[in-house]
């Protein structure tokens, strides 16, 4: 159990409050997790945060710091933003149960990341695109938004129950976050290059992309066929061209 | 779904910080409850509580303050404490998520309520004892307690999904905690008369009868038929003595 969530990261993104940082460490080891990432920190992160841990100190003494996601999440197979904005997002996301009994079995093999945005906003939407996949915090209609370390006390308590009560689900080793967004920048080139792509708005169709191979769970060896497809297509392009 | 959990009530003991209390009531908020009972609040309620309810204002101003646990659940018919402690506890505690689908139910006919403790000691022996069955958060055996808002949300996270999925149990009108409380003190003056009960140390005893009493879940007739009995057990008594 201990060994498997081991491999999951809670990773926090603009977090304003000291205060929230710390209240989120204490769930965290509450529910057996350990490995906090901390994308642009607030100044004293161990000020407010260390009274608030109570007792989770260690958590926030290893914590790392990054200045953005993406370096945060470079090594990680899966990245999971919890998010309550749907809209485009619907079709790769689940709630936080659904969520937790996928990702136990992948953690035998895969870093696994949990994204969350600052208290006011969320997480951005440059920040939603490196997600591969998103988690949703059934709440009221009437009054929706979770206070921070309360999204990170359910998301970590149903990890926390789907690690104790994993039946073994099948795992596989993912492609790393580093592999996947060399494969989405040579898609958007490729795809400019074959003029699918709008160079002038690109992010659009990216996103939908991103999303589609984000559900796909690929491997290492998944993302060398795709790129070893694009690489063929960009010749077939050059050579148009020269023709 | 909405209607059923304005049946659910969270009740406070002995909270020493204000803010707890704003955190707790914007978890009922996020999770669609409303009624929150105080016992023995600390002096300002309203202050810092006010300031990180974010929202849940309406909560707070609402909340019913007591001075004691008895009076605050006098009128639910079943009590459940939050605690961490099993011990003899054990045969009437559950997880979160089997209290919740038991509960869900019961809440067409019947007030619930969950009882927390303070956030150092939690519920003490006393309001253990008024408690008729208990609901454990499982955490991490190395770091268990949790902070008082979240254990809140754990328990009202839990309680709005059962309230979503509910496919309609079997529901049945309970006795309200008073009737049980007065079968209590009928049951423990009649066990003394008949020398069962040691008068010097009558709480052990007591304690396991109400737990035994607390699983079955008494209706109203439930109540009237054992007291009935007592009623017949302590004219029986008299006569022994008289005859």
């Amino acid at each position: 159990m201990t060994k498997a969530l081991g491999n999951v990261s809670i990773v926090l993104v603009d977090v304003r409050t000291p205060a929230n940082i710390g209240a989120a460490a204490r769930c965290m080891m509450n529910m057996g997790l350990s490995r906090l990432l901390l994308v642009r920190p607030p100044q004293d992160p161990h000020g407010d945060a260390g009274r608030l841990a109570a007792g989770a100190d260690t958590i926030l003494e290893q914590a790392r710091l990054f200045d953005s996601l993406r370096e945060a999440v470079a090594d990680q197979a899966l990245v999971l933003g919890a998010t309550r904005h749907a809209g485009r997002l619907r079709r790769n996301m689940q709630d936080p149960r659904a969520a937790a009994a996928r990702v136990i079995p992948l953690l035998a093999d895969n870093p696994v990341s949990v994204v969350f945005g600052n208290e006011v906003n969320g997480l951005e939407r440059a920040d939603l695109q490196l997600c591969h996949e998103f988690v949703a915090i059934p709440s009221s209609p009437a009054f929706p938004s979770l206070n921070l370390s309360h999204a990170v006390m359910v998301i970590a308590y149903e990890l926390f129950l789907a690690s104790r009560s994993d039946a073994g689900g099948i795992s596989a080793r993912l492609a790393a976050d580093e592999e996947l967004e060399r494969l989405y920048e040579h898609l958007q080139d490729t795809l400019q290059r074959i003029g699918f792509l709008d160079p002038d708005q690109p992010d659009r169709m990216m996103f939908s992309l991103r999303q589609l191979f984000g559900r796909a769970r690929l491997d290492s060896r998944d993302v060398k066929i795709l790129r070893g497809i694009l690489t063929a297509t960009d010749r077939a392009a050059n050579r148009g061209k020269q023709g």
